[in-house]
């Protein structure tokens, strides 16, 4: 993986020759680094025996998010556009995590090769959550995600390396189908073959990094935002559901309960910011429609663009906003967050206790999908959700512990667990998280991994009996 | 229990004409309605059924409780002490839930036999909490109540009556144990003898209605501080245990996992919030100690005396303040909130989880106080945790709709939803509840009900198939 990140700061390259930047040299050494050090431990490691675990499995995707964040963070220092490590690495963890906030406060005066970079690591954070979520999770037994597992188009194999070549190749085809569609719409829109090359980037990665400090907003142009809501839209999609699409599978895709409850939440809060967006702020229907998409969408699917400053908008707006931080798009999407499903199993599995106690005799189980959902999938779905909230819990204990208001506290826990990039009060959309102590920037990367990593491939690490032979 | 609520509102006309305040008979007019109407059930329903299932006990706990709000509040409507009925109703269900929010802007204003009357409210509605979650709920089988069933310390009967009435009449003799001690220690302190009474009947309710504006903060009095810090410590232990002590058998106490943890969380907030407002705003230590311990105490067991208005203390007290509120109690005492023994549970599963990932092939049980807790129990906790969360992120929506900022409306919703008193922002231990709409005290007055009675009691009666023979 770090031969791959090294080969894609190497194509940084030319882009820094063509716009004439002058940091080529220092764009190859972080290239090269990548690589050397990539073939080294490749050489290190050729006749280790490679017959993963599943065990190993926890070590292996923690440590690697890791390292792939500290080697690509090189970029950032050597050419001098962020020249702290902290910065830099905790830019590097917002873009693999596909989080999208920043500790930039003049995105435009870095170079564009280095933008280009920042917006790669989004894309590739994307990749690597596709993988995750649908090949590696399951097989981890991570929260729910086996749930997936019988649908998923790669080859039922047990064995974890041919099973996640395969779904792996499988899905980023339309990972990439939709990112070049992207960038094809955005040009026709007006927007010039970098810009949309970076956007369509961070869009498919739910990651909500802009080349431009106004985000999107920089773009007056409703036809650039309604392609964006719809990409951000797609992007937080199970991307099975979106391989049963493409071959016409359409009744997979609407009978699917997580995807209708997806639809479900955009569309009411949707209605519900365009309606007060309406009363309080805008005259006409088409912009209060369009302004509450794009929000709603946006957060929800935790890219964290933004064509306005929410910060501005009334209380009501900013609660809707938080709300949708810790909803977050669908499992098996590059969405981050608790998460549709979650929030789907863990409210119906309490309407099903209601009817368990009508009926106390009845053996009554929990149904997704036409199918009964097992107890440990449940407990394990509950345990995410516990860590989720606990983590948010000591997270706003520890921001606030540095002088934030609660909301400004809340916003930004909510923000960095859930992968979504801006919060809310001082850690609006127009405000950077530079203003942070060190210790907060590293303590706010921490949050993102974690919530990437959907809190327990890391937590596992913590416990002793992990340890134990 | 109508003819019960009569005989106390008549217990205040003396003290009426004791005080010579002219409301005597408005007061026994008062009392009157509430006996004749009991009475009048009584004999309508003298030759019905009364052998009562499980399920009519749902109908029978939440109708019950609306009922005696209602007319608990005549006293309030016909003495002219508040005479518009959603305040006065407001009031009354912050009184039997034991919340102690407000709708008063000048508390001495109210003749004394109203102020006694409002805190009877409270203690009585202890005594119901007591009865409900030590002899009701667990047969009703309400999120993990059923754990105390066995511990409890009334006859194993398998028939509601006979246990309940046993149950109740071994708890209420330490509850009027614990009032009356409390009532000759305050006054030892110098408290008079009508303020030692309200303010001993609401601390063992754990409620935290005062006679004064200022609350407890009105005496300049270290001692009187610690006296009510202590009893409401005690007011929040299971009373099952408080049984347990008061035989001396010590043993059994200090072996509960939940004494354990609710003894560990005052201690770790206070110590926290102890150093805090040392280097904040108190140069002494006792100082420091003696407000983090009382306010602590007071949230956490959800009375909500107050000693000093904490809004003004920096946000991070704020953050902790709001986070006890959500912790609450112990199961079993007149606390609210989702309460230590559930928070336990929901962790508790989590850390379990993580272990049978590690060993996926073993069956690990969930263990509390060296017992295996079943599945069907902790799905039930769950699913109150969940109703909780659902209810707190719909009442934030509603409360934030109404205009007011996302600190506040959480503060308002938890302090509501989880029967503190006062919450944060504009509805800080200074502010009354006076200025939110109609609807809002309506919807308030909903949540202090609802989180009472553990949800799944009220939200049952909503489900369809509650209602099908």
């Amino acid at each position: 993986m770090l031969l791959l990140e090294g080969f894609f700061i190497l194509l940084c390259v030319p882009v820094s020759l063509i716009y004439k930047e002058g940091i080529h040299l220092e764009l190859g050494a972080s290239g090269l680094a990548n690589i050397l050090t990539g073939g080294l431990l490749m050489l290190v490691t050729w006749n280790a025996d490679k017959n993963l675990q599943t065990r190993d499995g926890f070590l292996v995707v923690t440590t690697g998010w890791i390292i792939l964040s500290v080697f690509g963070s090189l970029p950032f220092v050597f050419t001098g556009s962020i020249p702290s490590f902290t910065d830099a690495f905790f830019e590097t963890v917002s873009g693999f995590t596909t989080t999208g906030a920043t500790i930039l406060d003049d995105i435009e005066a870095l170079p564009k090769a280095v933008l280009l970079w920042r917006s790669i690591t989004q894309w590739l954070g994307g990749m690597g959550i596709i993988v995750m979520s649908l090949a590696i999770f399951p097989l981890l037994g991570i929260g729910g995600m086996q749930l997936f597992d019988a649908e998923s188009p790669g080859p039922s194999v047990d064995k974890l390396h041919p099973r996640i070549k395969e779904t792996a190749r499988r899905l980023w085809f339309i990972y990439i189908i939709f990112t070049i569609t992207e960038i094809i719409l955005l040009i026709a829109g007006g927007m010039n073959l970098f810009d949309a090359i970076n956007h369509s980037f961070t869009t498919m990665a739910t990651g909500g990094y802009s080349t431009k400090q106004l985000s999107v907003g920089y773009w007056d142009s409703p036809y650039i935002h309604y392609v964006i809501t719809f990409f951000m839209f797609l992007a937080g999609i199970n991307f099975t559901l979106a391989y049963f699409a493409l071959h016409l599978n359409f009744k997979k895709v609407f009978q699917n309960e997580e995807f209708r409850l997806y639809c479900g939440f955009i569309a009411v809060f949707t209605i519900l910011t365009a309606i007060v967006l309406h009363i309080t702020q805008f005259n006409n229907w088409e912009e209060s429609i369009r302004q509450g998409a794009f929000q709603v969408v946006s957060i929800m699917t935790t890219t964290g663009f933004v064509i306005t400053d929410y910060v501005l908008w009334v209380p009501f707006l900013q609660v809707i906003l938080i709300i949708l931080m810790f909803i977050g798009g669908s499992a098996g999407s590059t969405a981050g967050s608790i998460k549709v499903v979650r929030i789907l199993l863990f409210f119906r599995n309490s309407v099903t206790e209601l009817k368990r106690m009508i009926h106390p005799n009845a053996v009554i189980p929990v149904r997704m999908n036409n199918r009964v959902v097992p107890p440990e999938i449940l407990s394990n779905v509950f345990a995410v959700i516990c860590f989720y909230l606990l983590a948010t819990v000591i997270g706003i204990i520890v921001i606030s512990a540095m002088g934030y208001d609660l909301s400004s506290s809340l916003g930004a826990v909510a923000t960095s667990l859930g992968n979504v990039g801006p919060g809310i009060g001082v850690f609006g959309p127009t405000a950077s998280f530079n203003h942070v102590p060190v210790f907060g920037k590293w303590f706010l990367s921490f949050l993102m991994l974690i919530g990437r990593l959907e809190l327990i491939t890391v937590l596992i690490l913590l416990t002793p009996g992990f340890w134990r032979k």
